[in-house]
């Protein structure tokens, strides 16, 4: 389709376990995105799920001050608005791949710093966080603390846009990602099923035909991240 | 397509400006959702904007404590990350159909308060809002303050999901919205394009096709909503 | 006395039960003054009357964004001096016509939310708190959840006022508020029992005839506030 | 009358300006009651009040955590409804007896720290406040800063209550307090108009006939404060 | 040595127990500062310390309005870092010279409010605070509460500093404090031990040779201060 | 001398520029801690600098969730007293080697984030602000923007203790710190002068043997981090 003029991500690296201390860790880097996303485990689960059974996941994410071109402040006295949306969007994109019955009473933080910050830092961070809960699920099951892996599916999650000539491009970088007409968040299984998508019209609105372009171009361009956390956790 | 199963929203009533002090105001009902929106104007743009020839619109929301079936706290150590996301939410989508510049340099503050919520709050309020908005435009036009109307097209919004046996239904009410697998906010231009496309599994990921029958369906349903809002307009 | 020279209130007009979920809730509106109250009830008690067999009834106040001429902010960072001031003077006002054992171990909240404010909104929030209390007092004896009602006295509230001609007007609206030299608030029961009396010199310093006059212009004007609140509760 | 019981104070003890750096300062002991009162001045006033020729007054009040009995906590998440009451309390009242625009433009800023509590520590408050607040008068007066005196009228306050008894009584300490059925605070000015009148029914409303006796009660008591108030200040 | 100019502290007066309600109390002067130091007891300890047959002991500072020759504001929003940084090192303090096993299962409270600042409120506050913890020792041993005296030896501290002409002085006042090079707070036992060293380079780093002289000057300086200890808990 | 056990320091590592944003930047390790340092600049200072032909510098600190063993909880409710008291301690340091005319009126904004936390996090932070502050002056130099270094000095710092055996040792460990009797951190000059000395007896207070001990260790184990630093800045 020739609505379509960018499908590849920019080069995806993952560094496993620099994390000594947390049971799964990973910096994930996206082009020149780069993020630091640790996995840490609670023998115990929220009050509103005591004695179910289950288990939980949650995340959190923020950016270091110097991670972007001008300093950003520390949100010490609470987090954004931006900030909340985006945790609430890792959290809920774990959630639904995870069996929560299977993981046991137990809590998964899942922490998301940002150290560079150009473009993607929320799919970035979604991609991360599959590859270090996969770390941690095997180092849970090392340890003989869960039987069966809770994982149900791989996940990934990438940016897509349309630019001001019109034409659909993934993987957007801050400076693209800040000139886009539209800016879309597709969050993915392996199986190419959906898990989280999120399109916005920052200036025109989108056509039918364009959505369907996103939604496209998300795919073909997710096939190369699955290929990316595949190779890193061979 | 087989897979839709329910595209007619629930019966829609507008209140028009029951405040007698804002620009423009609106009780809009749908179903028992019932929110109260107010539109005010201030003659001055936020910092950022110092200067610029243009305007600026945003948006609060909030849900009254009686509002649900069980008392909910007031927010007053500042708003919850869902509040937040609803509020940007809002405020994007309206900034989508408006042309900042022929607004002049003034803020419109749209206040969108739940009294009764039964599912279907935010995209409401983003349907009401609408009607408001066009309310306070015609006090701001009748008061000489602008010449030309700055908004570019009509807006709605509307809740469609899938629910346990996999068919697609549009307009939930809280307790299909409870039980929903996906649950999709699509916020629409008359024109058919889109403003907003925010589809979340809340259980099993989604199929393309399912998608593309949200899609569909939230279409359909949204026809009855510009029309509810042309009447209450005339 | 020719001190006094208004002792009737403005219109006044209860709208009754409003609220699909709330036990008991009101809209009353006096004058262009206009607040919805709602009564929710929670089957426990706050940790200081654990195991005292007796219930408890407190209060909360807030003005929507658009209720006041001017936009007035959300209290979103604690309720200011003022909010606190009018919620602890409802609360403590509905307490003295309560019998609290005869409540059960039972939390009444009592929701205050002012839609349109001209003026009074404390004193009209008060006499519209006695009749949603009454009707959420009905639904839980016709639920068989107390036998006895727990309710003493009639209560109602007006606001007095010296204006700048040294005259004595009742029921003050917001510009005659702005404008006088004394403003009282004066809760009473039916009975003609004071349960609050706040009288403030905004001006000049007050004597004690005209304090006798405030007093008696509140009686007169209140007599008319309970035969409304009869009638609304036929 | 026989329904009065007591008139008379508590011992009353100031002593003045105990604070080197204050533009005026005093401790006033009321029975066990033990107020710390300063009075520092800034050369500027709040924004709302920028170049409108005139000054402000206004006042903190705070206990120390060791006033009490059982330790209170310090009021570091911002002051409690009680707290700002009270504030807002002393603050109307000064600003009663003070003609602004003599003052020029500066801000009085009056500090009340409660050092021991045993009832009474608003009214205590007050009357020492109009001690300090002369006190820096006849300062900045000295100092040349202001030329006459903005200070209309001598003030001073004092509690009365009715006890179970159906007595009333004046001076209240703090078990008085906790077991009085109701507690009225008045503020008069020395020629024996009102300022302040803030009567609550803590158990059963009260009579009319009650209020005058508690009106009474206070003017007898409040001519020994009156009096204490003229000796310190020779 | 050359390098100390000035060994004794300002005239120090304790008056002791003012506060009714406290265990132990002390008003404590050097020079112009003023500190009120008043220790409470709870009869229980922090969850971290719960069943585990010891006590504990924490500290609260704070600067009233007034202390200052410019007022300050009250930390209503939370303490400042300053205040935390002394808070933490009065507490530290004396817990290294109490057995907290002898405490029992209690928690001292000790609070430190300065009434007058002429530098060395903190050091002021720690030999204040050691002679109000006697008090209130001999007041639980007489109350039969504990046995043995928890407190192991006589603490007491002094600020120390290098001034312009790179002499050494002892208990530096508010104008020596602000235009000293460097300034040391040296925390001691009566047998000569340090708890606490803390010196900081406001302006140059200093030499190990100045370090001794400020370390010999402190130990000189805090002999009178034992002393004056001694003599109020004779 | 035989009180000294341990002299030198843990293995250093300094990665030099890891941040493509920020002026000057680096990741230093000291044994298993490892801080990441980023330091900014901004063309402007704060308020109470304005006009006075001087810079600034200042510091914050932070601690990643997991950073230690057991996850902890982000300071988004403010800062903690700890914190505060380090992000404090380093300001106060680099300010005492910087000659802030030199620095021309913008503000250098030191970030320190602990990646891994085992022991001497703030020690670290020190020495690796020291090399950062290096590479972001020689930037600014570079860029024109000043033309003389305003650092007078190389700065480092080591924390030192002594153990339960009464020996001293340098650059302790997490383990170590936690059972140590004393702990001390010594910041120091190339050229051998004290910046900053804090020395806290957690257990028993220590005697002026082991103070000039922990000193002499300090001083000791410092000349191989000022080397470690040269080698990085070569």
């Amino acid at each position: 389709m020739s609505l379509i003029a960018r499908t590849n991500p920019r080069p995806i690296k993952y560094t496993i376990n620099p994390n000594p201390y947390a049971k799964g860790s990973v910096i994930v880097e996206c082009g020149n995105t780069k993020v630091y996303v640790a996995v840490t485990v609670e023998e115990s689960v929220p009050p509103f799920l005591k004695g179910k059974a289950q288990g939980w996941i949650t995340a959190e994410y923020s950016m270091l001050p110097s991670s972007t071109h001008q300093r950003i402040k520390r949100e010490r006295n609470g987090a954004s608005g931006r900030t909340q949306e985006i945790q609430r969007l890792i959290g809920r994109s774990l959630r639904a791949i995870i069996d929560l019955k299977k993981l046991g009473e137990r809590t998964i933080q899942v922490d998301c710093d940002v150290i560079v910050a150009d473009g993607g830092t929320r799919t970035t961070s979604i991609s991360g966080a599959y590859v270090a809960l996969e770390l941690a699920v095997r180092s849970l099951m090392k340890d003989g603390l869960i039987k069966e892996s809770p994982i149900k599916e791989q996940l990934a999650a990438i940016s897509v846009g349309i630019n001001k000539e019109q034409k659909i491009i993934a993987d957007l970088n801050y400076e693209e990602d800040s000139s886009c007409e539209t800016d879309m968040n597709v969050v993915m299984t392996k199986s190419g099923k959906f898990v989280e998508v999120q399109g916005t019209a920052e200036g025109e609105p989108f056509s039918a035909e364009h959505l369907q372009g996103l939604l496209d171009c998300a795919k073909t361009c997710l096939a190369e991240v699955f290929e990316a956390q595949d190779k890193a956790l061979l």
